[in-house]
């Protein structure tokens, strides 16, 4: 049997205490349900996904504790070899506290958004995920583009721009809507495109539209069936 | 300040190395979001959530590697002190294996599943979602009640509960759809409420079904508006 040559897209998925469960639960669900080939006997995955957390093990919505995969230390070595990062949020004082110590996180997230593919056929992808997109717009590295996030956390997330770009151009708060449950930001300065969900279920939602931007629709609507969710496509 | 004199229902999600990942995130996510006051200096939950693991890690969905809080054999020692038990699915023959073995998982389920609480004033829950209702038909203790299970798991269920019977009264398998994502199938002989719900993403409905009953309608409409996701109640 031929060995599938498709390309397996690296996700790293960047978890901290407090992180919101299904913030990032929703992502992996659907990104590990996605396949160029469904043959039982030969699954296909298209994108392969890694827990990247300062800590060895990291305590989600106070309910469920995560082993990480490779530490901040680990990846932020081999940064190369990932084509997606995915943001999941939380409390919003907690990320806000992130983003003013610019802890690890944020500069492991600025790193990666900062700097496009080495690799001129692979477009980088920056997810974030409900007030994820704090720590995204923490990094600086969203001027220009449109960004939303949880419908609690909007004026936070127009503060955290202002205050980012330090008088450049800065990022546009759209809020989201059932018609506009995440938003593809277009690519940034640095070559890398950014798109952000609203808050926590919208995460399953931009993943299918990530899906589908590398891997073709077909694969993501079957996800989505398979989840039994109606993916909830935005139309605007 | 007064301390509430609330309930809180102490919930334990059975997981297994294979189990899907949003099968039981989903769950923890909406259930950890149930508030009888949402006072930022004094919130209190309605719920709270013990992963429950034949082994201290799981790895779930090969995706999440999950520490769990409490072995079987530990929770077997207090079942009294659990008032609901969720049950995620994963792969349809993972699931079948462990009821073909009757599982230690299987074996905790029916424990719980077949003992009413010894508190009249509680009713216990069982609550499968996806093909997590293999493993609750396993036990043989949903006899005569009406189950739901993944869109493409119908025909094991049906399996399962003919052969879990031996001879007795039947569950009855449903299909869902958008206007039955989990159904409620009542109480069994032993005195335990059984809801079973369709694949992955029903969990999220059946999880707000399981806090309105609980807790009633205010706090699970709240969670959903918090997880921004449009709680499709079952209306037949």
């Amino acid at each position: 049997m031929a060995t599938s040559t498709k390309k397996v897209y690296q996700v790293a998925v960047v978890l901290y205490n407090g992180a919101d469960v299904l913030d990032f639960a929703g992502p992996v669900e659907m990104l590990t349900h996605i396949y160029y080939n469904r043959d039982p006997q030969r699954l296909d995955h298209a994108f392969n996904v890694r827990i990247i957390a300062e800590t060895s093990t990291v305590r989600a919505g106070d309910a469920l504790t995560v082993t990480a995969d490779m530490t901040l230390q680990e990846a932020s070595k081999q940064l190369d070899d990932f084509d997606v990062m995915v943001v999941p949020g939380g409390p919003p004082n907690l990320l806000m506290g992130l983003v003013e110590k610019d802890s690890p996180e944020v500069q492991l997230i600025r790193n990666f958004a900062t700097h496009a593919s080495t690799d001129s056929g692979k477009e980088r992808v920056a997810l974030s995920v409900c007030t994820g997109a704090l720590l995204l717009a923490g990094t600086g590295a969203v001027g220009g583009l449109r960004l939303t996030t949880h419908h609690m956390a909007y004026d936070l997330l127009r503060q955290v721009c202002k205050k980012a770009v330090n008088g450049a151009e800065a990022a546009q708060v759209v809020e989201s809507n059932p018609q506009r449950r995440y938003v593809d930001g277009g690519i940034n300065k640095a070559g890398v495109r950014v798109i952000t969900a609203g808050g926590i279920t919208c995460g399953l939602d931009a993943s299918l539209y990530l899906a589908h931007l590398k891997v073709g629709d077909g694969p993501a609507e079957w996800a989505a069936d398979l989840a039994e969710h109606e993916w909830k496509r935005a139309t605007e």
